[in-house]
């Protein structure tokens, strides 16, 4: 445990957190839980009244020869990254490469170039940070390339050549790239088979399917965060998303309710950032391509401005892309690409997204202004009335 | 005109833009306005069918003997930024008193602090930043002293001494200051008296009274920008504020209904922002003093948090201060001081007074997250929980 150890836990909380403890079965007909206790091997059961799965996502590891060898890492857990950390302290590498172009691939691109090593990532997919529109991400590409980030789209990952043991390349469908470094950033999955395996009902998307008051269909069982599914609020549909905000949210009202308060968790509306060098990249609801499958009717408007007035130092160009449903102007989502001060303004997306604002009432928001923050018309609102003479 | 020259306006939009005119009057029985052509001398006449009524606001001047002198200045257009330079680049000043510790005097101070000169503020209430409640306000001084400010609060200027045509000196109610060049940040108060002259009703606030689509109550007659009134979506009651976000706001509903569209502004909130030195201070909402001039019941909650992760390089502290309606949970206001990243998530307490959300929802508002940008809890969901923790 990192933020606070079991002791804090212990004596602050009168919560008895138990470590280094393996489950391996919960037994919902009789109430309890089965483990292990990784240190002395000796098995155990503990009944419960309230049981809380919280047990999080694991990387992706696609069965590709050669994944679990060393020098092929992923970035999920604390001891994850010291073990990245280390690896790039002890084996000086000199090639990265990246698998996955999203938030992770992306992120520690950004920190092996400041490291001043090589690095190159490898996309199957037409484009990075699938969650964006492609020609949002495409905004993307440029600064990668000037970052000195070598980018392979459209490219499958086929295997691992390993030496004594040991990364040396990575193949894929169409090159050979020398790796003495891999770092997988396929994504994740929700860690739902132990609740799987004892008949608690998942979702479609794999997680542990949660009311919304985190309650899973099995009396006296709850889940909360990364293993658990959401709600999405502008597609209303189950939705899976593995973020720390969310977890954060959900264990809360997973926690007041089992104690016997009462709160609710509604849902997500799809709210992600990220940093990629100088940019602030953030999208929220839904994209052109979710829209499409619910089959909903929509515009799109794409404007560029300024982070800051005009002419105000510090300004920086950024671009903002919003999508509202065609005939009712109901906004759907939105997707911002630009210098400091760009990103967090998707909290007003955000934030309108749950209200279930159309995009008229955008432009009527009574956002802050001065030179230093925002043009007179911030630029969430200006592509609202670009996106509102269309609707 | 400024961003568009009367020649533009005439080319490309069809719009024969006169400047250097000035109305004397409004003839609402033969609907047609009276003026005088401040080059030539000559007086005119010109009907309408429709009227535009966008006279601006003027600052506010008390009558205090010296007002009109040389070396006394306020800042309210471009031409009297101009004056203000020039007075600075040609009189050199070495000592400047400002009159008022609002938006102007705060961000005039530092201008004039930037430019190496001792700089006074005299302000007549307790604190700096009436838009801001004491405990928030008070969060200001010891920085503006650091800078170098040099702060008089609950002291009234009575005042100027004039030698040869020149101020001199500043006479408080308590003490000389020496000074050389005063600037007046006392506020602004509606231009409506040609308005008020023509039989045009006025709201309480001296703004021009208008609806929701920026109708007078006069037929063929509308109102815009800071010489009309707004409506207060907190406090549900007319509102005046001088704000370029607002006036482009009004400015363009009254265009689009005037020429036969239909377009709503249905008010504001009460947002505002401004720079004081490396402090980011916005406002929203209904602060105390409001509140309880409504007579609402109300919690305050208060808290001190961090403009991106705490851990993460360049991450500052903030202080958000969120007011709420005792009992419903409705969110009332809020308020921010805090270093770079602080300021716009004003935004997101704007958009939730907007939508009539409680302080429940704003703990469950899927904002934007990544550790350059905020922690997992954004700081208006801390506020937020504290808040509904008393509701």
């Amino acid at each position: 445990l990192v933020v606070r150890s079991p002791e804090a836990f212990r004596e602050k909380q009168g919560i008895d957190a138990r470590v280094l403890q393996k489950v391996s079965e919960i037994d919902l007909r009789q109430k309890q839980v089965q483990g292990e206790d990784l240190k002395t091997g000796k098995t155990w059961k503990e009944p419960f009244d309230q049981l809380l799965i919280a047990t999080g996502a694991a990387s992706i590891r696609p069965p590709i020869p050669g994944i679990d060898a060393k020098g092929v890492y992923e970035l999920n857990t604390l001891q994850s990254g010291i073990e990245v950390r280390r690896a790039m302290d002890e084996k000086n590498p000199r090639h990265i490469v990246i698998i996955g172009g999203g938030y992770i691939g992306l992120e520690m691109a950004e920190n092996f170039i400041h490291r001043g090593i090589g690095v190159t990532i490898v996309e199957k997919t037409p484009q990075v940070m699938n969650t964006l529109d492609p020609d949002m991400a495409a905004l993307l590409i440029k600064p990668l390339e000037e970052a000195g980030v070598k980018l392979y789209l459209n490219e499958s990952l086929k295997a691992f050549e390993i030496t004594a043991g040991e990364v040396r390349e990575v193949m894929t469908d169409r090159r050979i790239l020398p790796a003495d470094l891999v770092l997988l950033g396929l994504g994740v999955r929700p860690n739902s088979a132990l609740a799987q395996m004892a008949g608690i009902p998942l979702g479609k998307t794999g997680g542990i399917r949660v009311n919304d008051r985190m309650k899973t269909e099995v009396k006296g069982v709850w889940a909360a965060g990364n293993c658990a599914e959401s709600f999405h609020l502008v597609s209303h549909r189950p939705f899976y998303v593995a973020l720390g905000t969310v977890a954060n949210k959900q264990g809360r009202v997973a926690g007041i309710n089992i104690a016997g308060g009462r709160a609710v968790f509604p849902g997500v509306v799809g709210t992600a950032m990220v940093k990629v060098f100088s940019l602030e990249v953030a999208r929220t609801g839904l994209q052109e391509k979710e829209i499409l499958e619910l089959g909903l009717p929509f515009v799109t408007a794409k404007i560029d401005a300024y982070t800051r007035a005009r002419y105000y130092p510090g300004t920086g160009p950024l671009t903002v892309k919003i999508l509202a449903e065609k005939g009712t102007g109901r906004l759907l989502g939105g997707q911002i690409v630009g210098k400091e001060g760009a990103g967090k303004r998707i909290d007003t997306l955000a934030a309108a997204l749950h209200a279930g604002l159309i995009v008229e009432d955008l432009i009527n928001l009574d956002l802050g202004y001065s030179p230093p923050f925002s043009a007179v018309w911030d630029p969430v609102q200006i592509a609202a009335r670009q996106a509102a003479g269309q609707v």
